[in-house]
């Protein structure tokens, strides 16, 4: 399996493409529906850019990098075999049975196509509808990436609702952060080492018992007047929250 | 201003005590309303511990460290002078002006008493009554750390609750994200790499910009099931309103 098509030209796709060169893999075409997209992305990873579903010339392995939302009506216009999907919440039935080999081929990692990434430390998770398909995405896994793990559908699906809280989540939680701070001329970088140890103390210990804060604390008059301080209805509410679900998992 | 009594034995002056040591202060007494708790804190610091606030000898400088529920009720009982608290969220007033000289001294960080921290790269934000005693505070705090700010009441207040966000509600993100995998039989560990990703990107950028997941690319049949996979009604809660928060400020 050394020549690739990629199905998709966003954030996964772009890194994938750019991680599959480098490992040596041949990338055969870029599929995108806008080809001004498809474009972008060959001409970084030396390969061929089209729009048009049905001008998908063969390959060793195809692998699809679209929105979820989209994925399933996309499998059903594909006429071709060796095929992958990279999504964390679509189990493998979204293929319907209608390929010979196809499976899943999951990075669990937060692309973004402007940041550069490591590639070779962000897991791999992989399902397939047989044992040799299975042995093949493997064995390109490998090439990627020094953790590749053989994960079932449901178990990647938990997988990927766990990384929405610890990275999607954590992300917006910067975000607020970010416009509380803009809002009162205080600059974030001043949060760094914070955020630095709050990520340094969870690699020894379990989350819940490094819980630090007013709502680990039961500090009720500081949590009431930081609601009241809020000048966002719906920011009030998720610090009320998420200060309820602190306090009720502590006690 | 050689001579300091910490009255608080918990995180923050367990911290305070060890920096202020290795700095060349001497930490004079410890108090705590636990005898115990004193003296384990006055053990690591070469200091002497009291749980009597009346027994609390003359001193530089007294650094009050307790929960900011206990806080005013505890300056009320001081007949001291030259007295600051760590508090980011209770104000000078908190002093009611019954001292000559007070102030604050808030170390911006997540303090555990069980986990080594670097205190020269903290943020440490001074206020005073007075510009004699704010020099001082400031004098200390440089032979700290490299940051010292100074900074009022309320742009405090507005940096903790961002602080709060930005670490204690991430901390209890990856709590959740622990819970979910446990119940799966897999290992926290495998998000470690997207959890630094996502760490390191806001290094460079806005974390708005790179927002990633579902909720930013409205991904309503993602979201919707996986709330239905939740198995806790707060926590589907708390899915679903972070999500709407990220739609919502995307656009």
């Amino acid at each position: 399996m050394k020549n690739i098509t990629l199905i998709g030209s966003g954030n996964v796709a772009t890194h994938l493409g750019l991680s599959l060169l480098k490992a040596g893999y041949s990338i055969k075409q870029v599929w995108s529906k806008k080809l001004i997209n498809a474009k972008r992305l060959a001409e970084k990873i030396n390969s061929n850019a089209t729009d048009n579903l049905e001008r998908i010339k063969n390959a060793d392995l195809f692998i699809i990098a679209v929105k979820d939302d989209g994925l399933e009506s996309l499998i059903q216009q594909l006429d071709i075999d060796n095929i992958v999907h990279t999504s964390g919440s679509i189990g493998l039935e979204a293929f319907n049975k209608k390929f010979k080999n196809y499976g899943v081929f999951y990075p669990l990692q937060t692309f973004n196509k402007k940041i550069n990434l490591n590639f070779k430390t962000t897991p791999l998770c992989i399902e397939a509808n047989n044992t040799f398909f299975k042995n093949e995405l493997m064995q390109i896994g490998k090439n990627l990436t020094g953790t590749v793990k053989v994960m079932s559908s449901e178990q990647r699906k938990q997988l990927h609702i766990a990384a929405v809280f610890a990275c999607n989540f954590t992300n917006h939680m910067f975000a607020i952060a970010d416009s509380i701070l803009a809002q009162n001329n205080i600059d974030f970088k001043l949060l760094t080492p914070i955020i630095n140890q709050t990520v340094k103390k969870i690699n020894q210990n379990k989350p819940k018992e490094v819980q630090t804060g007013p709502a680990e604390r039961k500090e009720k008059n500081i949590i009431q007047s930081h609601i009241n301080n809020l000048n966002d209805d719906k920011l009030k509410e998720i610090y009320k929250l998420i200060s309820e679900s602190i306090m009720r998992r502590n006690g």
